[in-house]
């Protein structure tokens, strides 16, 4: 651990000179035992080592004391929770900068004392500056340093190496440091943060940052406390390395979880939709998480936007599952060129599939000049290849080494079980190639440096849309809401608000064109509204009237109006059929405003097909959230239907986010429906919901 | 392999007395070569091979020389496609019953003599009955008998144990054998069929049906050939066997399929639906193929309609990805009744979650009480479990043993890296515990477990409704489409067929109750649609008119019809408003009838969210169909809608697969819409679709 650098803030934890056990036990099986053991090899390398226990006088009788005999960082605390404050306090006393709590009892209890016990924790971190990992946590490992805090047999045996895991938990810190051990991938630090007392999730990440050691980060979140502290973070680490991230949450698992970190856990979409924007590559178990970040720990792929995918298996079979996954995941595999075609038409026997997929047949010594035919392709970014190790057939470490194309990494899935083909895939990835063994290993991690590839190729776009101050009304009805929009440069249908009924038959005649009698003679229909602000939900009480077309109508639809309580009409002209939208941008309480979009109607809300990202936010990074829909294939002119021009979106859905970042009385805004027709995006309704200037909360 | 059964048909290939080697070579890089390096292991236990060779004089000139020596019962030709026939001939002759060819350039190559080869292959095991796997497959292997007849080199250190692969790939069968020995697991047969001009998947599925040595099969498939005969087999097996089949072919893979086994790929929804409708349990990729087939191999679950699950974790984080997967798959972990929780309650610390999951706190001697209680609980039948490896604070496969109740299998995810933990695993299985690593592996074979037993839970329901055989007309207008509905006793609304505008405005009176001007006094609004057989789509020509409540508004209707070509009209009433379903039943090409449902809207159909099975069917099987809706939620009184009832639908799905696998005349039938209303189902439009007598195609 040779480092030159400037030291961070976490080195006395993560890089320690020494190390005091307080409460270090000679019953084995204690937890003060248990650290000792596992920390047995810091001393075999040369680190400072103090047991400390008052009451057994073949230990250190104090910190203190300890700290004598050399210098002590971290302070393990193995002492009953209602104990390690006035530890902690001591530790802080005698110049320990950093201190670990494994023990349980804290806030992650609910009732009793276990609350107090942690805010006594936080608040001698905060006076002191010593900082706290735990409580309620397995520990950490650096196995670079030899360094293992944890209590947990086995952990000593994980390798050295690039990744690091930044976990909520100690358990899941655990169980992916040794399911990437178990994958032949090496850690350079795994942490589990437990109750999250003083050191979070943005901390370590910020020390990784300046961590020369860690190749890629694996980010496992519960509940997030502080969202743009998180986001600020990530978004910083993704600018140096990358980062996978796996969240917790995508059903309902809140009193499990509740009961577990003492938070309540936010919106999964929404964390997920932040960790993406801010530049991480997001999975879907810990499987992927794997795979992901051990691709992106020895390679990664060019920033651009739609990265294209060359398939080149040895065997057909295991290439389809490839294909097909890769497929499943919306990741292009585009036909080869003209050109790549003839030189593997060269390289291969005549009937094998060279299109992409690429079918070597039987493996043999042209595997190398295949690799560098489809990796030259143009269209080609990435190289997916998959083959079962026959070592007499072909040497696949000599061919991957040698079929490299600069700037486009490959992905080796090499099939087959022993002691030979492990070497083989740590020789693959010594030499920067991600190694893995089967066709799934291979399609998780090729999107894994698809999806970072194109998260970077969207880093540079042009900052966030600038959000206009606007005067904030105490509510707005829905024509005071078209005018914002108009400002806004969203377009509406030419309406009127009408206080009497013979303004609105004025409207009729002006908008509609009409003449009364209701006959096909080229009237125009138009839609009458019931106008409140205080109604929020117009159609539900009869509020709502469309395709008028004569006078008679008209009068039928205000009488209906005024049963529903209206004393003031919207007029507006009916827009031309489409495809209608929802768009809006609401304040999430985690991480602030965010702006959201979906597929109108009943069917897609019930699947809650919406894509959301944080705001303020740029056009181009709007522009994106269309693709993102399951239903998207209606935006792309769906049996004739009007195609979706995502800039155009993406302009309307900035400006919505810029509102509300600009204008913090304002909570919420809807447009719903904002109809796609083939004249563009037309907003036929839209609430905005604002708060009095007294009630303001900060802007987060 | 001591087995006291009756011979099958496939013994002469997968339980060989010996084996010939037709083209063995002195040339280790020869496929001949590969193949008696291969199978040396069948001499060491006493097997006889015989390497044949005209060319080498060290070898057997012929498979009749061979012969002499002694049983040669399999023949492996390592011979080039143009020879093989000649040899197959050859083999059958001397006495030979079953042979396997590797090689490949035959029908898998589009253009040139292939196919004209593999035809030859096919005639010659007809008419011999030699039984011939292949060709264009890497082999099969039987460890149990030290029998390794692939060129793949490091097949023989897969291990015996009670797995069987039965692959449309070679190369997948060897991905599969290798994932599956890396995981840990044992292998009784694994068979790629290539080809498969002779031996096919049904008949592989028939042979492990009489199999002893295998308890699970892992089933991979890429095309369907013959889909009644492969449903017939696999039902067969699934009565005796657990199946899990993975089905390539989510996304359009199709040309590259194509190349890869000479055949088109068949519909992945359909094949899919008929397996799953056959018994077995369907997986997304190989990892949970891996996962599920492991689990199965060694317990089940007891056959229960909607299993619960109980999860115990030893760490609360990993603990929380299990629960997140488990209901991700949407499997009940239900709340434990109150007595568990008091068992619970004395077992563990006060401050754990109990309610399930059960978190332990830090695992200790009461795990196996913990899961004791879990299992007895009334609304558990699979326990979920997940610890970390540690040894020193509870002896884990001691305490799984310890509490295991019959009948409730376990799946318990032990996490840790090391042979120590490797051993427990194994331990784990020999004692009938489903064991893995990671919360991933332990969601994905509980989601098996799970399946399985739901899938048993159906199989015994009632028989598939009987179909009808009707008069089929050659074609059908809307209304005798209804009439035949209405003979099925699906519910239409009242209608008149008119071939006049004066009966089309009798009807409106007698259907509407109009009284002329259109004004709201309890009119009840009618439809008028363009009545013709030949016309499918109304809507598109201006077909269908809705909400008529008067004389001149139906006039005006019948005009727009007149303009559209009507020469008659339905008059129907209007149905009360609803979510509207798509039902229908057609022909599929490969399985036959089939029976489908998906909700109605643009939005459903883009996402292709679709339910279907085989037909005919039982009502309960129909039944079922709704809950595999992404968007099932609309049909549970979504906003205070209406809900649907599951067995009205299924019995109106069952009653059209009865109708198609009736009367082979009656090509497609499909309502839609089919409304859920408050008042039940009713069909608001339907076509039929029939062909001549003459024209009939088999009925499959």
């Amino acid at each position: 651990m040779t480092q030159i650098r400037t030291p961070g803030p976490l080195d006395a934890l993560f890089a320690p000179r020494g190390i005091a056990i307080v409460g270090a036990s000679r019953n084995p099986a204690k937890l003060g035992a248990a650290m000792a053991r596992s920390l047995g090899g810091f001393t075999a390398v040369g680190g400072h080592l103090a047991l400390v226990n008052g009451r057994d006088d073949t230990m250190y009788p104090s910190i203190g004391a300890a700290s004598a005999d050399g210098p002590v960082d971290l302070a393990v605390l193995c002492v009953p929770a209602a104990a390690c404050a006035a530890i902690l306090a001591e530790a802080a006393d005698a110049g320990v900068r950093a201190a670990l709590v494994c023990g349980g009892g804290f806030a992650e209890v609910a009732g009793g004392q276990g609350a107090e016990h942690q805010r006594r924790l936080t608040e001698i971190a905060r006076a002191t500056g010593i900082r706290v990992l735990g409580p309620n946590t397995s520990g950490f490992l650096v196995p670079g340093a030899h360094l293992t805090a944890s209590f947990v047999p086995g952990t000593s045996r994980v390798p050295s190496g690039g990744i690091a895991v930044v976990a909520a938990s100690g358990g899941v810190n655990h169980a992916l440091a040794f399911a990437l051990a178990e994958a032949g991938h090496g850690i350079s630090l795994a942490v589990g943060l437990g109750n999250g007392a003083d050191v979070t999730a943005p901390d370590v990440l910020d020390h990784l940052a300046d961590d020369p050691d860690t190749t890629a980060v694996a980010l496992h979140v519960e509940t997030v406390a502080d969202g743009p502290r998180l986001i600020a973070a990530v978004r910083r680490l993704t600018a140096r390395r990358p980062v996978v991230a796996l969240v917790v949450g995508r059903s309902d698992v809140g009193a499990f979880a509740a009961s577990h970190t003492g938070a309540l856990a936010t919106s999964w979409r929404t964390t997920r939709a932040a960790l993406a924007q801010a530049g991480a590559v997001l999975v879907g178990d810990e499987r992927e998480l794997v795979d992901a970040v051990g691709a992106l720990a020895v390679t990664r792929a060019r920033a651009v936007a739609d990265p294209g995918v060359g398939v080149v298996t040895a065997q057909a079979g295991p290439g389809l599952l490839l294909l097909d996954n890769l497929q499943g995941r919306s990741i292009a595999v585009p036909e080869l060129t003209g050109h790549t075609q003839d030189e593997l038409a060269a390289l291969l026997p005549p009937l094998t599939y060279q299109r992409n997929p690429v079918d070597t047949g039987r493996p043999g010594p042209a595997m190398g000049g295949v690799l560098r035919a489809v990796g030259a392709d143009p269209g080609v970014d990435v190289i997916a290849a998959y083959a079962l190790h026959e070592p007499g057939a072909v040497d696949l470490v000599a061919a991957a080494r040698a079929g490299r194309t600069d700037g486009v990494p490959l992905v080796l899935g090499l099939g087959g079980t022993g002691d030979a083909v492990t070497r083989d895939r740590d020789a693959l990835r010594a030499a920067g190639i991600a190694a893995t063994g089967d066709p799934a290993g291979v399609a998780a991690a090729t999107a894994a440096l698809v999806a970072d590839a194109r998260a970077r190729s969207t880093g540079g776009d042009g900052p966030a849309a600038p959000g206009t101050a606007v005067e904030v009304a105490d509510a707005y009805d829905e024509g005071q809401a078209k005018d914002l929009l108009d400002h806004l440069g969203i377009a509406t249908m030419p309406r009127r608000c009408c206080a009497t009924r013979s303004a609105a038959h004025e409207a009729f005649d002006a908008l509609g064109g009409g003449d009364g009698d209701g006959a096909d003679r080229g009237v125009r229909p138009v839609a009458a509204k019931l106008l409140d602000a205080a109604v929020l939900h117009k159609t539900e009480i009869g509020g709502v009237h469309l395709g008028i077309t004569s006078h008679q109508a008209l009068d039928a639809a205000l009488d209906r109006l005024e049963a529903a309580g209206a004393r003031r009409y919207l007029i507006e002209a009916m827009a031309p059929p489409g495809i209608d939208l929802i768009v809006g941008a609401r304040r999430d309480p985690v991480f602030g405003p965010v702006v959201l979009i979906g597929l109108g109607g009943t069917v897609a809300e019930a699947l809650a097909d919406v894509a959301v990202r944080l705001a303020p936010l740029s056009v181009d990074e709007a522009s994106g959230m269309p693709s993102e829909l399951s239903g998207r294939a209606l935006l792309a002119g769906w049996r004739g239907g009007p195609v979706l021009a995502p800039r155009a979106l993406g302009e309307i859905v900035a400006s919505l986010g810029g509102l509300l970042a600009a204008n913090p009385l304002i909570d919420e805004i809807e447009i719903n429906p904002l109809r796609l027709t083939h004249s563009g995006l037309i907003a036929l309704d839209a609430v905005i919901l604002t708060r009095k200037a007294g009630d303001a909360h900060p802007d987060r």
